[in-house]
């Protein structure tokens, strides 16, 4: 009996976790979009959205805390519970780092519209789509998909130093365009933060699904897994 | 005996983490002395750092998961063992944003020097003196202490918001100065990250020794601990 209750512990935080992360996710499609359609409601839902989150982050914290305390988990359970522990706070920060967009589209909607030869929105899908295989990893206990995410951070890294030097020239080329340009230089930022995130979910999931440590290039390659 | 053997652990968990702290405050101020100094041997002292830390965050995981798993430690000492693997994750971050300010310093340091009217080091002191706040809190079991870091973050935005607005103003005067301005913008708002992961360290602390969330102006206020 008491098994059986200890399992749907553990399902109940996987549940929560898994519903945290896509509220997660519909809050940097939200800011995003907020930041190429110039569509200022949408930022309204992305404060909303973010405080739903914090408030799930310490409720998932609370339900972690409670299985540890009353169900001594051991090996592969309190792997999962240390690496939801992790997962949660880099969802937070996702919905910061949404807020931060957030609040850069309304600050760009004040300007005049210009155009950039940069493609955010590509960089944007690629590190929605690190966040989406990492959660989808998450949901499906699949670790070799995870590792497919860890791949991907170098692109985005450099898709970040490309868009910081084109807008760089623009800012050279037309001056007055600076206030604009520097503000989608820090939204490529708030992404490959969000790519960075995803990254570190990614980690978590291949640790708690294999007890290996991929972080920072850790004993085992993360293809080896 | 065997609470003995527990008691040693949960030391050597604290102490771990008091010396990844010392550590990541150092690499911050390498990182911080070789922008304003344009001394570049300081990045390689970063890079070096930076690496310690990443393999220091490992070792204080598995450190944490070993107590969870052979000792399941109850109340304040669980709630000690999720504050430090929260605060070793932002030790971690700590010393990736001190490895962007870095490169940034390297990137300053190619181009030609130049003056802008802006109190980074004002800045950079306050972050600092935020974050060893939160060690000293966390090293004394003071959480009366770490509330004190929780009222200092707005302080820290709103120097952010201002050398932003500065440097614009800069750039818009002098536009050739656009990628120097651009990098400082940057290390202000790594500096900005800094403080954030310090006020989360601070309520890390608060929750590990009286139990309150005040995360995102939880039940509890700081000052009512």
């Amino acid at each position: 009996m008491a098994r059986i209750a200890f399992h749907k512990k553990l399902q109940a935080l996987h549940e929560r976790l898994l519903a945290m992360a896509g509220l997660a996710e519909q809050t940097v499609h939200f800011a995003l979009d907020a930041q190429s359609s110039g569509n200022l409601e949408l930022c309204a839902r992305v404060r909303s959205n973010e405080s739903i989150i914090n408030r799930s982050e310490r409720e998932i914290d609370s339900m972690a805390l409670d299985i540890l305390a009353m169900e001594q988990p051991m090996a592969v359970d309190l792997r999962f519970i240390l690496a939801a522990i992790k997962i949660n706070s880099d969802l937070e920060r996702i919905g910061d780092q949404s807020m931060a967009i957030a609040i850069l589209a309304e600050e760009l909607a004040q300007g005049a519209p210009r155009f950039f030869p940069v493609d955010i929105p590509r960089m944007a899908e690629f590190s929605i789509a690190m966040l989406r295989t990492a959660l989808t990893a998450l949901g499906n206990s699949d670790a070799l998909l995870a590792a497919d995410v860890l791949a991907m951070d170098d692109a985005v890294d450099e898709m970040n130093r490309q868009i910081k030097a084109v807008l760089l020239g623009c800012i050279a080329q037309e001056p007055e365009s600076a206030r604009s340009a520097v503000n989608l230089l820090l939204i490529a930022r708030s992404l490959e933060r969000i790519a960075d995130h995803a990254t570190n979910m990614a980690e978590d999931v291949i640790f708690w699904l294999s007890g290996a440590d991929v972080r920072h290039g850790g004993a085992l390659a993360a293809r080896a897994v």
